[in-house]
């Protein structure tokens, strides 16, 4: 199996009798989901459309780009970077994915760059996002100043609703190429649609193998994706109010990032379907593996029982030798023969056993190669699960009400009304 | 002043007789953490021992290195990650720090490497730790087949104990250049140390400007530092088992890594001084504004009352406009003549008042620019904090036996006895 999930020694920690119930509603809950055409994202597995599209964007644009700029920030930017940081290596062009506007980041990024080689993607769902809006003034403004406005043009990619908003106006008015986020999928579960297709594939990743993954996830079932989600319910009840996810590859870590985005935004919620005031949502906490043994694993060890811990490992990684080098030095000789892909498994399993000592709960989620056809298999998986979760929590997992508070009194504060 | 505490509302949320009471503790717990002679951390801003014997080593290197390779791990590597990502443009030198061992990423550096233009600095204080050990059995190998062993040797710069451990041994027997780590400075409070002094000058930061800013920290008194101790304390005492640091900054974020290794390995302890079984430790969570507002906080706002924040901004930013372009469009224009710099601070205080009008406890730390010198002072600033919240707990902030247990199994799993 691509990836195998180890329940580990959770049996003698979670109730059997408990589990089986939340498992039997869980599994209900996920054909509930895959089957209401209202939620997109379950269906994004089964279509190439977007890829094909991106394809067709692509042909459009200017020869020799070397750089593609993209302004979107939360889940219109986290889905490709966690897939472009997973596989620099297959890269043919640069992929800037600007999430902020910090000026010492945009000055920085604007300072080295060549408008001629470079394309735009601007992608806002609601096309009224301030952040990528602001963000395409300045880079509209620059581009517009070397190039001049019919050129400009050429080089800019809208992403955005079908309808509403003002980049789509721009898009018609001005024949700007575009792509359209379908309505029934949100941000955060977006990286299937164009939004991170087009960036991807635009930058040489295999998008058919990430949608093919999903795919295959999918039509495996969603036995893993119901397991998690009625672990993360479970413990989250019992008072273990953070999920640590402990990643141990680099190339993975961005992953972690990428979901704890989704997991916090679609759990995090204040009130449940009915209206009773409830405030659920574990705290998603990110741990690389090894390094973060050498300082958070202190806490997770010694400090509250307030946690759960998902880890994950690649299974085959490349295999390189710890050489037999200074020999004559024997308290550097007990390395000599191992590679550094088993020094990384033994440090897991090391770390993960002295948890388990401990009681604490802990599962492994086993890759068996970062592949871009597991990445989409992960994709998809986790999705899922945090859909499920949401479910058995009865909660909307797919709304957002606790953002816009903070983003209108933003707006106050610039003089807008 | 250069770094100003705010408590907002506070006020409004804590005990105020509890806080005096605390905040009288921590203060005389400051000057007892300054005076006693077995902790280091704290003579470090007194001394530019650290930064002249870094001159001096340089001095002695090859000319025209362009790299440097360090290779270390947690407490040995993030303090030189925080600082070198906050000024990348005044590197004069590229800095790779190797904190993992993951076969891809060994793989990928080994690759790009030209050795004849690099210097290896590994750094363990123990001389033992099996991380950069493995790394720098498999980094001797390269440099030597290519170099040979004399030419390689000129190229290695070790930081280890005074006495102890084989790569001291090393350093003697193969007249290696070496640098010591003072034995009463733990890893995670080493920055100032040749760990992160020697890395950081040789490429090009300023470092007297970093120990400066520590002594004028120093120099100004341990206010913020109780205040933060006591708020760190209290918080956790009162459930608030998480405590969030956003940082509305890109160059600082790493600063927030740094401090959470410091925070989760000095304060996540089961026992007190007295052999009580005490279990303490918020665990620390790290966002970074505005990006993290399309999607944390929903959860720090709707989620359960597990949270205190502690935000953090640069008050002086580049200025730059967000122009005028695409003025057509109406919908696009509310932001003409603002800046990037007052969006970002809108949307931060917009961020925060929308947590406050919900009762949320946040503080916010405001940092006049971005200098090498302001570093020094967090730097500072934030470890007499985490030290002063150690003796709040009553626990010792300078241990971690909770990292031995999985090295021991590690190492039982790899055939070393």
């Amino acid at each position: 199996m691509a990836v195998n999930l180890d329940l580990r020694k959770l049996q003698d920690i979670v109730n059997e009798n408990e589990f089986k119930k939340l498992y039997q509603n869980g599994l209900a809950y996920a054909e509930e989901i895959e089957k209401d055409s209202s939620i997109g994202f379950t269906e994004l597995p089964e279509t190439l459309e977007h890829v094909n599209k991106a394809k067709e964007i692509a042909d459009k644009l200017p020869e020799n780009v070397d750089t593609l700029l993209v302004l979107g920030i939360g889940g219109s930017a986290l889905g490709a970077k966690m897939v472009r940081d997973a596989f620099q290596n297959n890269l043919t062009k640069k992929l800037i994915i600007l999430d902020n506007v910090d000026p010492e980041t945009i000055y920085s990024v604007a300072s080295s760059m060549n408008p001629e080689k470079t394309v735009i993607n601007v992608i806002s769902k609601s096309g009224t996002t301030v952040e990528p809006i602001s963000q395409f003034k300045f880079f509209f403004n620059l581009f517009e100043k070397e190039l001049g406005e019919a050129e400009t043009l050429k080089r800019i990619v809208i992403t955005t609703d079908r309808e509403k908003g003002v980049l789509r106006k721009l898009a018609d008015e001005k024949g700007i190429l575009s792509m359209e986020v379908p309505a029934n999928v949100g941000g955060r579960f977006s990286v299937l649609t164009p939004v991170g297709i087009f960036p991807l594939q635009y930058c040489g990743i295999d998008t058919k193998s990430l949608v093919n993954g999903a795919l295959n996830e999918k039509k495996e079932g969603a036995d893993k994706s119901v397991k998690g989600a009625v672990l993360d319910y479970l413990f989250f009840n019992k008072g273990k109010n953070i999920k640590v996810m402990f990643i141990y590859s680099d190339n993975l870590y961005r992953f972690g990032e990428w979901y704890l985005q989704l997991f916090a935004e679609s759990l995090g919620k204040r009130f449940d379907r009915d209206g009773n005031e409830v405030k659920v949502g574990a705290t998603g906490v990110l741990a690389k593996g090894v390094t973060d043994q050498h300082s958070q694993v202190q806490l997770y060890k010694e400090g509250p029982e307030d946690k759960f811990f998902a880890f994950f490992k690649i299974k085959n990684k490349k295999d390189i030798l710890i050489p037999d080098s200074l020999s004559e030095y024997k308290e550097l000789s007990y390395l000599n023969g191992k590679t550094f892909s088993k020094l990384m498994d033994a440090e897991c399993e090391g770390t993960m056993q002295a948890l388990e000592n401990d009681g604490k709960p802990l599962i492994l989620y086993e890759i068996d190669e970062l592949s871009i056809e597991n990445m989409g298999r992960l994709i998809y998986l986790f999705e899922l699960q945090t859909a499920i979760c949401g479910y058995l929590y009865n909660i909307n997992p797919f709304d957002q009400p606790g953002v816009e508070e903070g983003k209108i009194i933003a707006k106050r504060l610039l003089g807008y009304n």
